[in-house]
């Protein structure tokens, strides 16, 4: 059992694990107590290359100083040697008699610290504020997992499907509160994806703004794919950071180079060709769809070819809510693995 | 001030209105009192070309027995010869010394019937429990105003915007609380209207029925419209009602045509071109969207050209509601004349 000393260092590792970028490695923090409970250290890891959380802790100490102390953690000390060396040693070798940690490493190359620790006579609790860690590193954790980064899909179009009338005019088929929405959304994301056909149609700035235009203090990295030409004049290269090209139809391609610079999370932003490629590719993990109280008909479509030949191939999705914004609706949706066959 | 009597008397009279036909006259009852409050008689319009419901109660009563009677009636007794006389002088020679009534007469011809009793120095009482009565013949007091019975356009779709998968798959695109729901909208409504093309691809019976496939109660009037033949072997042509053919594309006179039958609320079942016609011609008063959690891409749209060459000319909607129906959502909404440049 952590007792209340050890559940509010957990708390506080958390806050200093947020003051960590979002990257290739996880949010990490540290808090070394002594054995009466007084904060020693505090640590957080600042980013691939620099040293984690516990070892920054430690690092702060004089030597000996941390001998029989607890050292609080949000993630399992790792027990691999990369740019650093293992933190399960390090906590070893400074003497710490007794490590809490919130969450289970999930990768197969670091994971056993607790192991390590533990043979080494160290007494480990783990899963304290699990719930908490858990959410901080939700993205980085998935993409161990998957690969690749979380992908949402938005796309704004009228009742009937369509994202502009037939003469391709759409200024704004949502209104103004759909569109704080998405702006807030964006700032939430590592990257806005947009597709070529739209940067050159839309000439979209990619930045995530506030209603008077200010940019907010997120700005994630603009990122266009697609094989056309981006202009010169293009207002996307005007964005405060430097976007990223591919010239590839290949989205999957696409994402795998996105995580391995350390994007967690992807906002793709359109068009109708980008966000039909990722649906198609079964590469959505959400949907943003906003859908304006109106009815376009004609060719725009908001969504082209998704791979679906036939009903029973239909791409099903489970509805996670339906919100009013203002005149429109958001409807954000997952992919199921369910066919329409199945049932 | 109507009399608590009075009131009461009104409640039964919008009973027995109800128990007449939807049709070419509005459904009217009434209730003859005595001066101590006694009914003596009830009465109600069983359709065009039988007496009108005062007459009706009237007629139950022996010459001289409604002698300083009041008449509670659910529509302003008429002022106009028609296929009966003007009502109003029926109670006036009738020697009814009070009339109460619900609803003002709201036709150019029949109207007046108030002043004529006024005039014969009958005391007259307006406006009690109009609502109610307002809500039963709300269909019949519009089609005064329009010229047209209520219309109705229902469609089913992917979130998308398709009615099928690329090979013309549908079955089914929704699942079984929005089929149960069509179906008892379907019952409400006087008249089901289909497109000759979706007779000829899906075969619909264009019937109310249960969850077994059991007929409903109510089997509205089919009507298919279109120019192409409609197969002998059509499963309309099982329909318990003789269906009506209109070999045209020119939606409005068919409802004129359907308006001139007593249809006063017109269901618009499909498919696509039809639905869109509808709108397009700015005959839809109300639309029910049934959109499933499935995205489909591909062709085969919901609906097709609504007239919409640019943005500003988007045909605005106002939702009503938006409400689960198992895993789909049912979106209600009325076309509004406000136009996306409005605002």
């Amino acid at each position: 059992m952590a007792s209340a000393v050890e559940i509010d260092a957990m708390r506080r590792a958390l806050q200093l694990a947020r003051r960590g970028p979002r990257g290739l490695n996880p949010q990490v923090g540290a808090v070394i107590l002594s054995p009466t409970g007084e904060i020693l250290a505090e640590g957080y890891h600042r980013g691939a290359g620099t040293p984690h959380a516990e070892v920054d802790a430690l690092s702060q100490l004089a030597p000996g100083a941390a001998r029989g102390a607890t050292a609080v953690v949000t993630l399992e000390p790792c027990n691999h040697t990369g740019r650093t060396g293992p933190c399960a040693v390090a906590l070893i070798d400074a003497g710490v008699s007794r490590v809490v940690f919130a969450l289970d490493d999930p990768t197969a190359a670091a994971s056993g610290g607790a192991d390590r620790l533990r043979a080494a006579g160290v007494d480990v609790e783990r899963g304290v504020e699990k719930d908490a860690a858990e959410e901080l590193i939700h993205d980085w954790v998935a993409l161990q997992r998957t690969g690749r980064p979380h992908v949402t899909v938005k796309w704004a179009q009228s009742l009937d499907g369509r994202a502009a009338a037939d003469d391709g005019t759409s200024q704004w088929v949502t209104g103004p509160a759909a569109r704080r929405d998405v702006h807030s959304r964006r700032a939430a994301a590592d990257a806005i994806v947009a597709g070529t056909g739209t940067v050159r149609a839309d000439d979209p700035a990619l930045t995530a703004r506030d209603d008077d235009g200010t940019l907010l203090a997120a700005q994630p990295q603009p990122v266009v794919i697609g094989k056309s030409e981006t202009p010169p004049d293009a207002a996307v290269r005007r964005h405060p950071r430097e976007p990223l090209f591919f010239a590839t139809h290949d989205v999957k391609t696409v994402l795998t180079e996105l995580a391995g610079r350390g994007i967690q999370r992807v906002f793709v932003e359109g068009g109708p060709t980008l966000a039909s490629a990722f649906v198609r590719e079964g590469l959505a993990d959400e949907l943003l769809v906003y859908v304006a109280p109106v009815l376009l008909g004609g060719s725009r479509l908001a969504l082209g070819d998704v791979g679906v030949p036939t009903i029973d191939a239909a791409r099903r999705l489970a509805v996670a809510s339906v919100q009013t914004l203002g005149d429109d609706l958001l409807i954000v949706a997952h992919p199921t693995t369910r066919t329409q066959g199945d049932h």
